[in-house]
C-alpha cells in the first residue's frame, strides 16, 4: 500500500477528513486573508509573496487576459459552447490551443532573458547564438497587429520599473529584454518592441518564476479572457458556429 | 465583409493597432489598478465590483484551489506531464475533466437555490420537487471524505455573513442553504452538511452570477491547483505515469 | 493491494510480459487478421461481428469522416496546429467539440428510434411524446446546408436494405427512421430528410449498438477528416490561425 | 469575400447542397465501396492505396488499439466518464495524453530510419549521432514490461516480410529496424527488442508516411480502446473515480 501512497506523492496539499492543509496552511486560514494571486503564488511556488511581489505578479496576471476572438484560442471557446459544450469542455478545447505558438512566447522570452544573462559574451553576440540555435523570430518582440506599439507592453514595464525602486525586484531582467529591444531596432532599421509576452516574461522573469510556469500563469490569466467570451457565446446562442457564417464556402484546391 | 465581423461580434474587446479596450476601459488604465478578481469580474459581466463584492468574490476563488491528486482532473494533470504534454495540454485535459459529476455541482447548487427561492412553497416540498426532477442527490450537500465537516464551507459561510452585515448581499440564499441542510438533517438523521460546492455557490448566487458560471469560476479556481501539481510532477519526473506503479496490474474479469 | 487492482478492473485486456489478449484473444491472432472495423467492434462489444455486420459497420464508419472546414471541429484541428501543437493534441481539440449539438445528434437519433420502437403509440403520437419531453428539433432529420437531400443518407439506406435482405439485420429501426422521415414531411410539408446522424443511426440502432455508442463510433470516423485537416494545415503553415484572416475584425458592440 | 474562402483552402473536400466530394471523389461511391483503412489512407494522403499497401496498413491499425488502463490515456479515458463526461469529451481528454512520451514514440522512430536511411554512414555511428543529438532513449526499442518480447512486433514484422515478398513494399525500413535492434543488443549485452512503436514505425515508414502521421495514425488507433475503456467504465459506474479507491491517501512531503 505505501508504494501507491509514495506514487502520488506530493508537497503541495495534506488532508483528512475535515482539515485540508494547502502548503502547511489551513486551508480555512487562507481563505479571506490571501489574494487570490497570493494564493496562486503560493500553490505554485510553496512560499508566500511579499505586499510588492503580489502586487507585480497580479500586474501581469491582469494583463493578458484577453485579445479578442481572432485569437485561435478564442474562437475556439465560443464554437465549443455552441457544440453543446459546457463551460468547462470549452474552456478545456481553447486552453489547449495556447501551444509554442500561441502561448508559449512568454516562456522563450522567460529562456531568452536567462539565456543572455548567463550568457558571458556582449549581448549582441548572445542573441545571435540564440537564434542561431533557435531561430529568427526572437519571443517576446514584435506584434503583427499592434505596431508600432502594444500597449500592455510599457504599462508594464512602468510597474516593473516602480517595483524596482521599491526594492521588489532588482531590474536585470528589464534592463536585459529593453537591451534586446534596442538591438532588433538597430537591426531591423524599425522598432520591433516588446509585446505582452516579453513583458510579462520580464515580470515572471524578475520574480523568479522558472520558464515554463511562464505560460502557465498565461494560461490562467488568458483562460479569464476565455470563460468570459464562451459566457457571452452562449448568451448569443448560436449552434455549431463555424470560423465564417454558413453562406461562406472555402475554396478547393482542386 | 461586415457579415463576417458581424459573425463574431462582441462587447468584451475592441481594438485597433496601439490600443486595446476591455468593457470600454483601455487596458493600460486596468493594469496594476484593478485585482485579478475585479478583472475576472468585470470581463465577465462587463461591470466592476463593489470593494466589498469583490472581496467575497475573491474568498470563493482561493477557497476551491486543490483537494489533492485523488481528485480526478489533478491526476490527470500529473500524468499529462509525464506523457510529454506541456503545461497548456495538461492543464486543459484536467479543466476537461471538471464535468457534471467533478466541477458541475456548483453551478446545481445555484439552479437549486434559485428553484428554492423561487419555489413559492414550503422550501421541504420545493426540495421534494428539485428531488423528483433531478434526483436524489442534492447538489453542493454532503461529502464522502470531509466528515462530518468539510472545513472550507463554514469559512465561508462566516464571510457570507460578515458581507451580508456589510450590506454587500442581502443573505436570502445563504438562509435557503442553511435551511436546506437543516431540513437534510431531519431527513438523514445524520449532518449531510454543506460542502464547498453549496458554500461557494452560495457566494456566486448571493453576488449575481449565474448558474453556468458557477462551474465557469470553479474552472478558474482549481487551474491553480491543476497547474501547480502539473509543476510538481514536471520536477518530480517520470514517464507515463499511470494510475498505479508499473508493478501493479488490473484485475481481468475474463 | 487486491481493492487497487479491482479498482482498475477490465473485461477488455488482459496481460503479462511478452502476452496481450483483447477480449480473449492473444494480440498476434488479431493482427493481421481481423479488419480495422472488426477490431472495433470487438474491443466495444466484446463479441465478433459476422461478415454481413462488419461491412454494415464499415460503411457506416467510412460514411461520417468528413464535412469540411466550416464544421467547427475541423477549423478547431486546423487552428491548433497552426498554434504550435502536435497532431494528437490538435485531434483532442477536434473531438472534444463533438458535443450535443455537433456530434450527438447521432445518439439521439438512435434515442428516437427506441423511443419509438418501443411506445406503443401510433407513431406521430410518440413523435409528440418525444418532441414535448426533449425539444422541437428531431434528431438526425433535415440539414442546414444539404437541401433537399443530405447524398450520404440514401445512400446509407440502400446498403441497409441489402442487409435486411441478406439477413443481416431486421430493418426495424430503418422503417421506423422512414416514418419519421414522412411524418415530418407532412408536418413540415416540405421534405426534413434523414440527414447522416438520421442514416448512421440506423446502422448502430440495427446492429444493437447502444446510444451512445453511435457518438462514441462518430467519433472514431470523424477524428479521420480531423487528422486529414490537421495535417493538411501543418502543410500548408501558418501561424495562429484565427477563424480568418489578420486583416478582418470583429464588430464591437460598444 | 475570397479572401476569406482561401483562408480555409483545401484539397480535401469539396461541396454544395446535395454534393460532398472527397479527393474528388463522390460520398456516395466510397460508402460501401472503400474499407475504412482505405479512406483514412484517401482521406490522409488523397490517393488510394493498393490492396496489399491496405492490408499491410490496416496491420498496423489493428495492432496499437490497447495496452491497459495502466496508460495513463486509457486511465483519463476512463475516469473522465465518471466526472460525468460524454464520450466525446472522455476521448478527448484520453487522445491528448498522447504526446511525445505516450504517443510519440512511433514518429520518433520514423524519424530515426529516415535519418539512419539517409545517414551516409555505418549505422552503428549514425546511431551514435542520432542519440547524441535526441537523447539516449532510442525511440521503438525496449519495453518497460513486455520483456522480453512485446508480442505485437514479431507478428508485425512477418507481415512486413511478406509484403516484402509480394513485392508491397521494398523492406529497407525493416532492415534499418532489424539492424537497430542488432546493434542494441550488442551494445547492451541483452535484448532491447523492437516495440510496437518500432514496428508500426517501419509499417507507415514502408508505406510512405511522414513522420508526424505516425503518431496522427497511432492516436486513430488508440482511440479504439480509449472508446472501449470509456464505455466499459460507464457502464462500470462510478462517480469521479480517482487511480487509486477514496481509501487510498497519498504520502504528504511535509
Amino acid at each position: 500500500m505505501s508504494d501507491v501512497a509514495d506514487w502520488w506523492r506530493t508537497s503541495i496539499i495534506d488532508m483528512e477528513p475535515g482539515r485540508i492543509e494547502l502548503r502547511g496552511h489551513p486551508i480555512e486560514e487562507l481563505i479571506g486573508k490571501v489574494s487570490f494571486p497570493e494564493m496562486i503564488w503560493l500553490m505554485v511556488r510553496g512560499d508566500r509573496p511579499s505586499a510588492g511581489q503580489a502586487k507585480l505578479f497580479e500586474a501581469a496576471l491582469v494583463s493578458a487576459v484577453d485579445h479578442g476572438p481572432q485569437a485561435p484560442s478564442i474562437a475556439a471557446a465560443r464554437m465549443a459552447v455552441t457544440c453543446g459544450l459546457p463551460l468547462n469542455n470549452a474552456m478545456a478545447s481553447a486552453v489547449n490551443m495556447l501551444g509554442d505558438v500561441h502561448g508559449g512566447a512568454g516562456e522563450q522570452a522567460v529562456e531568452l532573458y536567462h539565456f543572455l544573462a548567463s550568457a558571458g559574451a556582449p549581448l549582441s553576440d548572445a542573441l545571435d547564438d540564440w537564434c542561431a540555435a533557435r531561430g529568427k523570430i526572437v519571443p517576446g518582440f514584435g506584434h503583427r497587429f499592434h505596431t508600432p506599439t502594444d500597449p500592455r507592453a510599457p504599462r508594464l514595464l512602468e510597474l516593473v520599473q516602480d517595483s524596482v525602486e521599491a526594492g521588489v525586484c532588482d531590474g536585470n531582467f528589464a534592463e536585459i529584454a529593453i537591451q534586446v529591444e534596442h538591438e532588433l531596432l538597430k537591426r531591423a532599421g524599425k522598432p520591433i518592441p516588446m509585446n505582452i509576452d516579453g513583458a510579462t516574461a520580464v515580470i515572471y522573469a524578475e520574480l523568479g518564476f522558472a520558464p515554463p510556469l511562464a505560460r502557465g500563469l498565461f494560461c490562467l490569466s488568458r483562460s479569464v479572457g476565455i470563460l468570459a467570451h464562451a459566457w457571452e457565446q452562449t448568451q448569443q446562442g448560436g449552434r455549431n458556429k463555424g470560423p465564417t457564417p454558413p453562406s461562406y464556402r472555402w475554396t478547393f484546391d482542386g
